[in-house]
């Protein structure tokens, strides 16, 4: 149950030590090949290769389909072995297993000949992206299709063509997902929740997952006032199946929480707050954002988007909010096949771990302390605390930080709403707290 | 006590339809020639012409001059027969015959030669307009004066002038004014307030007369959660005389009001807030305007302007905004003769009933919805809710709309707080909350 | 105990009347020269001085050194005879006859030879500002400097030099600061603080001196609501020792505070807050340099700074905030032998004055009132308050400011309420309320 060092993250399984970033996206080409679905195998050969680099044991669920969560009925299992479009003359058109994006996702078995008018009707494509594979789904639908580059699509010319999608919706099958817990010295959870259920989609969100793991490694090595709950799940049924087994257990635990996605992609930090807006979770990442002085956009909650529209709805308003970059929808790459592991680069996949860091940090270590010599300054320079030279400004940013908790320090403040406040960094806010909790200046 | 149909309005008295507004500028074109003042034999025409207009009864109030009305007292009926200026020739240099703006409202009787110094001291022109005849009025000082464009007066040339103004003070006359109640199943009342009492000014504010005349048929002809009340009364005295006769009637009930004027003439709409600032109404109007994409201007409260300073007075503070095109004393026909029908165009007039309609559309749909389904989202694909091809971004907007209304339907979020916070249209969320409704996600 | 006249401060001692600028300005020359420090005989000199222009008895108190003081001890008298830096040829090199400035503040006595090399340790001098003396001190540690300018200091060219400072540490002796208390209607107090214990520097702090002592005639001669305690303290331990004195006494009643310095010196003022942030005492400041249309700067309270940081201490959090034109650190002068009479202007200690005295009246009239007439508007025309020529504009901003005033004298909004929010000065409204009182309609 004890959790494995960083090293074992870093270079899993060989043992030959590489850089964190060049382990971060090994992974992630390593996951990229997987076929995967909101059910089935995909998922758990997912779970299988992250539980080798997560730094605990990471508690793989089945929850048989037909099971209700909260308003919804857990999915038959869907698998596909093979799937292809054949021409007259026997070429393999369209094949699955070039590209596992060349089929809509859950579609149905078919199996014989149809017209190309017939065919057309269950294509997908992008005109103005012609050479791309898009991603379509169809959970809840009962149909078929095939996905594939607009350029091959104009190249159909038979009349018919044979179509088979070999793939099974199993009634007694199950969905899978997996959660990690790191305690802490308190029952309170930091929650971290990433969808596994895309396949072959680099950023969204093989970036996520990868970023998590090396977070997960971080974290187990630390001590930890939180405790830390790892998700990955399959979007919106996964988030509602755990909600719905966990609505009596940890969710009233979760005091702060993310979804991440979208991590390993171009641009800025984008930050979507919870619904409440100003959760500590909240303050705590755009605090992080501005002392690492990345640019970034705090963007406001909308009910549309990742798995924080489960966590923040009305029954449950957990205070989650979504870390990315670039938004979904947002670049030309999204939900196509140009999302792959070229797309995402070692630093930018370091880059947010580095965020996320520092997020858990400033969760970790802010607390409201009390003055205990409330009136008046205390003098400092007999506590070594301060430099004594009174007319000169040497050290004044040292004596600014001191001075700050000092003042706020009534109770009442928190060293979040100092460092919001004093704009100075609040690393420095927590060293400047250790040392006047060291000189019995603050409790 | 039932209404009338809207096609009364649009046609009366002929009955042959015409457009609705070239309907309101036909009555505005009516009431303009009529010589109002706070009191009079004109408010009683004036009265006597809207009520064949009106979808309903309309009450009409005579309250005896001397009547003590809150900090007031009703003045004398003023009633005025003849008045001019006469030069040593005979000649009617001044004759309100020809434009009742020539005499100051309120005049004392006067007859009698008066050198043309002391007829000057007398005389009101606008130098800088030099075309136009001013508006002005002496209610409380007992003094007389005629109005007259600055070229006219430059003309004056005789020694001596005969003037007469015969008008009587009645101290047992009354002061007139009317209501309209349209019940709804609510005792709770929107109180629409117009002024009556300006003569010959067509923007200010036959324009506010004949647009609440129109909308009280607009709302006649439909299923009303509000009472509404429309008063058409005499400037500052009318209002407070209604105020001092329903302070524990009416005043109790009224949940949002609006003060209606200068809605013909040109510019943009002002919306002048309620003493409260954020109330119900004002967010309405707000949004109202909002939503049309029309160009307008939100105005804080003051004290100074119509009747909303008496119904915002610290003793009702009732919440009550005003709602103007360009505002007075903001464009250079105010209160002059070249306020005339003219000013007021048909399209204008349609433009702030079209709003007025919104408006009461927004606080008669404005409710707080409680989700039923709130743990999660629930699922909107199986109630024919929601598109269910997961992929793709097809009817977004309908799911962003759906999901808000959902997402805050906590009880403590109305109609009005969702389409602030989202963005999005009122109409929009008071469809999605009946589609919602229907299939039992909300309550 | 009662006040003198303020022609008294215009021209002491010989009773010559000169303008008050002048006068101002004629006190900071005699006050410039007095080598002050946080203790000693400069203090006791400067507050001898002080109480010949003040309005009524100084206080001027004695505290032991070695009383403990909150967290603080009351330190040894310092004083100093002599002090000089000789060179082989026995030319007083440094001269702390030359310029007070010289010497480190608190230095230990020395003397003896030194190396060129061991007395550059002690030498502290501006590279940048090289005609210029720094100011330097060393309260708390037990060192010993001399300060220069950096020409000067580039000319010391000898092997040895013979240093003397012959100044004592008395542990028998005491720390000296000044208060007058000119008492108002009320035992509620405000608190005016200036530091005195910088020696020969003209705008730090021996504007704030004059500037106070200034106000406090001023407000001797005039009726007082508040008591009013001006506080003449060495820097940061007179303010925690008069702190520590009145902490069951002086301290609760103080309801408003000022941090008075860097008055006379170039730049618009700039008002930090205290650290309640809109406590009335930093919106009585905002509103009197609004009203009097002074470019002006506000800042938010940080916890570094003049005695502010004192009184808004965790267990105090006094409403003071701090009043400068360009702050400290800010301008080139500052703590420097350029910061000399020369640098002060009597214009800008006039304006200063002229600020102070508006934020007196603020605090002295602001009061909440209550409409005795609340429903709908009074009739302001029969009471005379009210021209009544309705359709004109004429006298209409001083209607605005009957009707600000009646309409927002709720019981809860204060006339610097109804400023804020009307924009209207401050002094109208204070005119208007008197007016409305005297009609019986306000109370």
């Amino acid at each position: 149950m004890s959790s494995t060092s960083e090293a074992a993250f870093l270079a899993p399984p060989t043992g030959k030590p590489v850089g964190q970033s060049v382990a971060m996206h090994r992974l992630l080409r390593k996951l990229y090949p997987i076929g995967r679905s909101i059910t089935g195998e995909g998922v758990r050969q997912t779970l299988r290769m992250l539980e080798q680099y997560l730094p605990a044991g990471l508690q793989v669920q089945e929850v048989p389909s037909g099971t209700p969560v909260l308003d919804w009925v857990v999915p038959p299992e869907w698998n596909i072995r093979q799937a292809y479009v054949r021409d007259t003359q026997g070429r393999h058109v369209i094949d699955f297993a070039n590209h596992n994006l060349h089929v809509v996702g859950y579609s149905q078995p078919v199996a014989g000949w149809f017209t190309r008018a017939e065919l057309e009707e269950h294509l997908h494509s992008l005109p103005e992206q012609p050479d791309l594979i898009p991603y379509r789904t169809s959970y809840y639908g009962a149909s078929w299709g095939f996905c594939l580059a607009h350029r091959q699509r104009e190249q159909l010319q038979d009349e018919v063509y044979e179509v088979c999608i070999d793939a099974t919706h199993d009634p007694a099958g199950s969905l899978t997902y997996g959660q990690l817990l790191l305690p802490g010295s308190s029952e309170e959870e930091v929650l971290i929740s990433c969808h596994l259920c895309h396949p072959s989609l680099a950023n969204d969100n093989i970036s996520g997952l990868v970023v998590a793991t090396a977070l997960a490694n971080w974290l187990a090595d630390r001590p930890r006032r939180y405790s830390y709950r790892f998700l990955f799940v399959p979007a919106t049924i996964g988030a509602i199946t755990w909600l719905a087994q966990h609505q009596e257990t940890a969710v009233p635990c979760v005091r702060h929480g993310l979804v991440l996605s979208l991590l390993g992609g171009p641009g800025q930090f984008t930050y979507k707050a919870s619904e409440a807006g100003a959760a500590e979770v909240d303050r705590a990442v755009a605090l992080a954002l501005r002392d690492l002085h990345e640019p970034h956009e705090l963007r406001l909650f909308s009910p549309y988007g990742y798995d924080e529209r489960q966590y923040c709805s009305p029954g449950f308003r957990l205070p989650v909010g979504c870390l990315t970059r670039t938004p979904f929808g947002e670049f030309p790459e999204y939900h196509t096949s140009a999302d792959n592991p070229d797309f995402v680069t070692q630093q930018q996949l370091t880059g947010s771990l580095r965020l996320l860091r520092r997020v858990c940090r400033v969760l970790e270590q802010n607390q409201t302390y009390q003055n205990l010599s409330p009136y008046g300054e205390p003098q400092l320079g007999r506590r070594g605390l301060y430099k004594t030279v009174g007319g000169g400004l040497d050290g004044q940013q040292w004596q600014m930080v001191l001075l700050w908790v000092l003042n706020q320090s009534d109770g009442r403040h928190s060293l979040l709403d100092i460092a919001e406040r004093s704009g100075l960094p609040f690393q420095l806010l927590h060293k400047a707290a250790v040392a006047l909790r060291a000189t019995q200046l603050l409790a």
